[in-house]
């Protein structure tokens, strides 16, 4: 759920190998190149589909094998790039969809859903659903709002303006609140409109992978319940489930959703999200029909309770692979705390800006406090092009994302550090992409 | 797409190994069983998702060897089992969405997706998107058909209901055609209905996966185009694309959709299908907006049209593993001409159909010439119960599916045939699939 279709990435066809002599000119860099070859370019090992199920290895272990085949590295807000368990289980062998071994690996997967999203009530459901992170909208327009009620979207770049037209195309009536480019909305605002009139929900954008801006759930997830306790607290948390603090429980959110491609770790395919007892409740009691056959919660809501019980059942054939790819990722990140995780990534996150800066180069997002975890958005030096700058990284065997926001989308790029690339050890991701964006802006002709 | 909420299969969890014995009464069971062991009990070999572009070496090959681990052969309408290369194709290592190497890959296999319709008329799109054949309907019922419109449905089982359903929540009107069970919709019937008032669309199931009766396409188009020439065909493939024939241009078909997991051999996760230009013009003349967010043809048009061209383009990630999963297999099905490909599951089909007949088994399907070339439904013999039954199949490895329409879902089982463990050289699936039924039926008391 995230376009980079600024992307310039030409990686060359030559393995890494070939690549050694642009990291030979000092001990350090050639120490980086091996450790790198140890990386992407790596001993093939078996596979078996059965260590879809065994825990993080390539994260936890001193001496990661793969049996990855050497590529570039995918440093873009996701996709991001996946574990060896993630990509084994992605190649499971045929299983029926109600056979009692799926059934037991979905089952799994829904109640580890819960733990990312730090919910034990039982009167919220996990959902895991064939499609994309954008199919979440859907979810939320067809089901939770009938036509003609009233939405708050608050605006912190793209994906809100699209989140809005989903909303319009199911009925509901969205009002936007726009914040300027790299900045959040003013929680005065956001006061002034549900003091205004009743909204049915507000959706909240935790990430906007179009500008690096984070959102205050919590805070305004407070407000909301003072002054307006019966709105519905959405949040699309496309580029922050699993690597931005979200507790769905304690912060009394009614539905979050998400895609498995960012900090989840896990290739897109699918859908996955948490409705609240709360959410549950107003849809059971809407009056119009839901406005979507393959999103309607009246279909899904079953199949979810009985597979998490362990029971078959049917409306639409899931993804088999893609659930067993999900519970092997969701095993290796709750392997540690959450707090951990999320505190590793904050500490990479902290790396990459500081980095950057270093670098005498200016976030998209302005607000300090107000900047995400797992990307930056980086505008390109004065004199130097997007066209000119990402091949040359891409060279480097780097792969980042261009800018996305129509209004500047020309003049910045976006560096994804989710997941193993970001947190696991013995990497070197960005030891190699920060380098690698160092050395291209100099060939670019940009001084530091 | 498929549901065999009855099937009760508990394989057990020792190897093949452990199974032998019951090989072990004639020569013959013997070198199947030693067969069998090849089959799904493989060597380990390496793994490099660069494989996944070689062609079909598992269907062809004399020896084939695979990374599969050892599995219970699956053998239900769908997912049906995968061969090596799809699987590892699965497992390719992370890419950008919109990088050069994926935009191609995307663009072959959107390419071979005409090929597999026989489209050569560019006119008409292709279409791959994250989600299940059930997503199709709901591409049909909101964007095809106008609130208020009516829809003729011809019904030859538990998929017509469900499509009936789709098409009412976006504001269709659907008129159902109802055959007996294991029957067909007569002619005339469907006549008199084209005759009677004006349908926007008409839906045939071409083989329906509860009861696997086989729908005359090419004869029911044809008295569409004489009839009522601008009615929309509307085709769901799910269980026959791959397997029947279908001829898009030559037939006059306007839409088929269909799904991964049955005769394309591929993992379930996506929605696929490919719409004529005459029904691209009819949704771009429609007068109300698209009823779906997420299913909308004015998001995803330009997409398909761009990737097939070449060109990165976004509404939402592509799920980029299946894509390239759909196009490994994409590449081993039209390795060998897809009549023959027709004609070699026809050959399995004659002879699971045979032998399930030898055993005084009768057919759901009731009319030759009626009956699915990619799965048989079988009705269970007088004092055999599927609670009894099925386990001591999946006892033997096997994996069935149990019934699926209501109104006899306990009283008959499914066998899938589809893809390579029915067409794939040097296969013993069915002769393993055969002889475990015949035992099966034995072991519950049955007399032949």
């Amino acid at each position: 759920m995230d376009n980079c279709s600024q992307t310039l990435a030409t990686p060359p066809t030559t393995t890494p190998r070939g690549k050694i002599s642009i990291f030979d000119t000092t001990r350090r860099q050639n120490m980086s190149a091996i450790r790198r070859l140890n990386l992407i370019s790596q001993h093939i090992s078996p596979f078996s589909a059965s260590s879809s199920s065994t825990t993080s290895s390539s994260t936890h272990s001193k001496m990661p094998v793969s049996t990855q085949a050497a590529h570039p590295l995918t440093l873009i807000p996701g996709p991001v790039e996946f574990t060896d368990e993630v990509l084994q289980a992605m190649a499971t062998p045929s299983q029926s969809h109600v056979s009692p071994q799926f059934v037991s690996v979905f089952g799994d997967a829904l109640a580890l859903l819960r733990q990312l999203f730090m919910n034990t009530d039982k009167s919220a459901q996990a959902f895991a659903i064939a499609g994309a992170g954008t199919l979440g909208w859907d979810f939320v327009a067809s089901n939770l709002i009938e036509p003609g009620e009233d939405a708050l979207v608050l605006h912190t770049g793209y994906f809100a303006d699209s989140f809005a037209d989903c909303i319009d195309t199911y009925g509901g009536v969205p009002t936007q609140l726009k914040a300027p480019i790299g900045d959040i909305v003013p929680l005065d605002q956001i006061e002034a409109a549900l003091k205004s009139k009743f909204y049915k929900v507000i959706t909240i954008t935790h990430v906007d992978t179009s500008t690096g801006v984070l959102s205050d759930i919590k805070t305004i997830a407070a407000l909301v319940r003072k002054v307006s306790p019966n709105t519905l607290i959405i949040v699309d948390g496309v580029c922050s489930v699993g690597v931005e603090e979200i507790r769905f429980d304690e912060w009394d959110l009614d539905f979050v959703l998400t895609a498995p491609q960012k900090a989840i770790g896990v290739p897109a395919g699918l859908s996955i999200f948490i409705a609240s007892g709360r959410a549950l409740d107003v849809f059971k009691s809407r009056k119009a029909k839901p406005g979507s056959y393959y999103a309607s919660l009246s279909k899904w809501l079953p199949v979810m309770q009985n597979y998490e019980a362990k029971k078959a059942s049917y409306f639409s054939t899931p993804p088999v692979q893609n659930i067993h790819a999900l519970l092997a990722s969701l095993k290796q990140i709750l392997a540690i705390p959450l707090e951990d995780r999320f505190a590793a990534h904050e500490k990479m996150s902290t790396h990459v800006k500081e980095t950057i800066e270093s670098y005498g180069l200016k976030q998209v997002a302005v607000r300090p406090g107000y900047q995400a975890h797992g990307m930056t958005a980086v505008y390109v030096p004065e004199g130097v092009t997007l066209p000119d700058f990402l091949p040359k990284v891409a060279k480097r065997n780097i792969v980042l994302a261009g800018g996305l926001h129509k209004d500047i989308a020309t003049k910045y790029f976006r560096i994804g550090h989710m997941g193993v690339s970001a947190i696991g050890e013995d990497r070197e991701d960005f030891t190699l992409a920060l380098n690698a964006i160092k050395d291209s802006l100099k060939e670019c002709g940009y001084t530091f």
